[in-house]
């Protein structure tokens, strides 16, 4: 079976071809410029691969209700040229296969619970904390849908009570994007994080504002893992801090052998996948198609 | 069809008959004394009605693990006589019908969903706002269950600027629950909720907790209504309040018609089925069996 994927990025757009187990056999990486030039290129990679179905997992926000006239469309994103833009329309266009669509940090969601590190699972959530914080969830083994789709990196968490940062969400100032993913970071202290290595106080913040998210998301989604990427996330002195304010917080109240000191390294988690996450997750919906 | 019902609370167990309809025939409410006398009286209603099989929503925390050897049991409560009881295995020894096992809280949402307020749709929350703040939450057409069942009440949210309230939840002081449950109200301000309706404060400082609480379900679970119900959700000005508080604190970051000041009366709204909402749910679990 050869199944195409893209992860659709704000930055890149990473194609690959894979096939039922997960296994990659090509990809390339395909900067994000205008839609004409980037899906071009896209379409260009595909068009001899003779692939029989297609995931795609796109940054947001984007229509996933299958009943709606702009279904597969990238919907309100600031990003210009991108706005209203039917990426999977186009895409079919000139593959003539079927398509999975879902974001991107639900495919990476997906990809970890096929093969990464929530194997075996019916229920995980995938964190990316990088220039935006987005997470992706299945429950009960589906893919997390609603009204929309979530968008767990802008819930509201409270202020360290050193940190006089205003935040730099455009929507919220000091939700958890605006205080905690790489720009916040960047904004607050003047350095990106990969320079901000050795300051602790740096890391302290960090762990109090996604800590708090992970309470939040265990007391309304009690997932069975929880896994955190994302460039901020390649600093992994951020896990062991990060696990133990969640259990402090908790304070015994979710009563559950994995959220206990001895367990709780096996719980939340670096990806399983490392940052093919999201390409296998793409290749994971595209495998729902065939079956 | 004659289905069972129970809605087993920590102040009484309601008990009842109904069809696949909703239809309830008949209704009791027995106190919850020890489980010895409450569930010997529960048994005796049960015993010669000709049901073909059982719902149950309760209070908990409860194990829902079906592969679990305490599946079936209320287990960490602090409730006295009823911790690590096995109230499925007790009903079973004298009601010999297949029993469906949930949350009080998921009981209400799946009642709502089936019958009332989110009646045709695929996902809803239903909150209780009363001597707890319970959620059950239904997503693609599933009861949200996970590594244990959701605890939402639970969630960390910010302070009002003026509250200097403590909190009165014994594990996390100030977390949602501490902060808004009936008996926090009580605490807080020296009355019970009943006798504040006219102090604009009192429902103020409630709209500003249950709103963040409203906004980070939202982001998290995306629900397509959510009901809200309970003792305190008596005091029917809340509604208004509660609803502006989650449209400002979006900011227009989730876009959807329902999500508007046209529709959201629409979208956050009192139960469908009124205080027979837990009932009717566990009527709609025993319907499960059936299919
Ligand atoms: N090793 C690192 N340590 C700390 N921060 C990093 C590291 N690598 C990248 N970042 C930060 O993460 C953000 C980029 O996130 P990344 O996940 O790489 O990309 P994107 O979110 O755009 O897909 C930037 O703000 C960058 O400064
Ligand atoms: N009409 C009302 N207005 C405000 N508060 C109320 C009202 N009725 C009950 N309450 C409060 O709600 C709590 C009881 O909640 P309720 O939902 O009736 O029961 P329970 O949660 O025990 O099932 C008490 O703290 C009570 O003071
Ligand atoms: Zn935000
Ligand atoms: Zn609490």
């Amino acid at each position: 079976m050869r199944l195409g994927a893209i992860e659709a990025g704000g930055t890149k757009f990473i194609c690959g071809i894979g096939d039922e187990n997960g296994v990659v056999f090509e990809r390339i990486s395909i900067p994000t410029t205008t839609p004409e030039e980037t899906i071009g290129q896209v379409v260009g990679f595909f068009r001899d691969k003779e692939i029989s179905a297609m995931g795609i997992g796109s940054f947001g926000p984007v229509d996933l209700d299958k009943n709606s006239e702009t279904y597969g469309y990238i919907t309100s994103t600031p990003k210009p040229h991108w706005a209203q833009y039917d990426l999977v329309g186009e895409i079919q266009k000139h593959i003539h296969v079927p398509v999975a669509f879902d974001t991107d940090v639900n495919a990476a969601a997906f990809g970890e619970l096929e093969w990464g590190a929530a194997k075996g699972l019916d229920s995980c959530i995938y964190m990316t904390v990088g220039t935006g914080i987005g997470v992706g969830a299945i429950t009960e083994s589906r893919l997390l849908h609603g009204l929309t789709h979530p968008e767990m990196g802008h819930i509201l968490v409270r202020r360290h009570p050193e940190d006089h940062f205003e935040g730099s969400c455009p929507y919220h100032k000091d939700c958890l994007e605006g205080m905690a993913a790489g720009p916040a970071l960047e904004k607050r202290w003047g350095q990106k994080g990969i320079e901000l290595a050795g300051n602790e106080k740096v890391w302290e913040y960090q762990a109090h504002y996604l800590s708090q998210a992970l309470v939040n998301y265990i007391l309304i989604l009690s997932p069975k893992k929880m896994v955190l990427g994302g460039g901020v996330m390649k600093q992994e002195q951020l896990f062991p801090l990060i696990r133990k304010k969640v259990l402090d917080t908790l304070n015994g109240y979710v009563q559950h052998p994995q959220l206990t000191e001895e367990n709780i390294q096996d719980f939340i988690v670096p990806p399983g996948l490392g940052d093919n996450a999201g390409l296998c997750g793409a290749i994971a919906l595209a495998k729902t198609l065939q079956q």
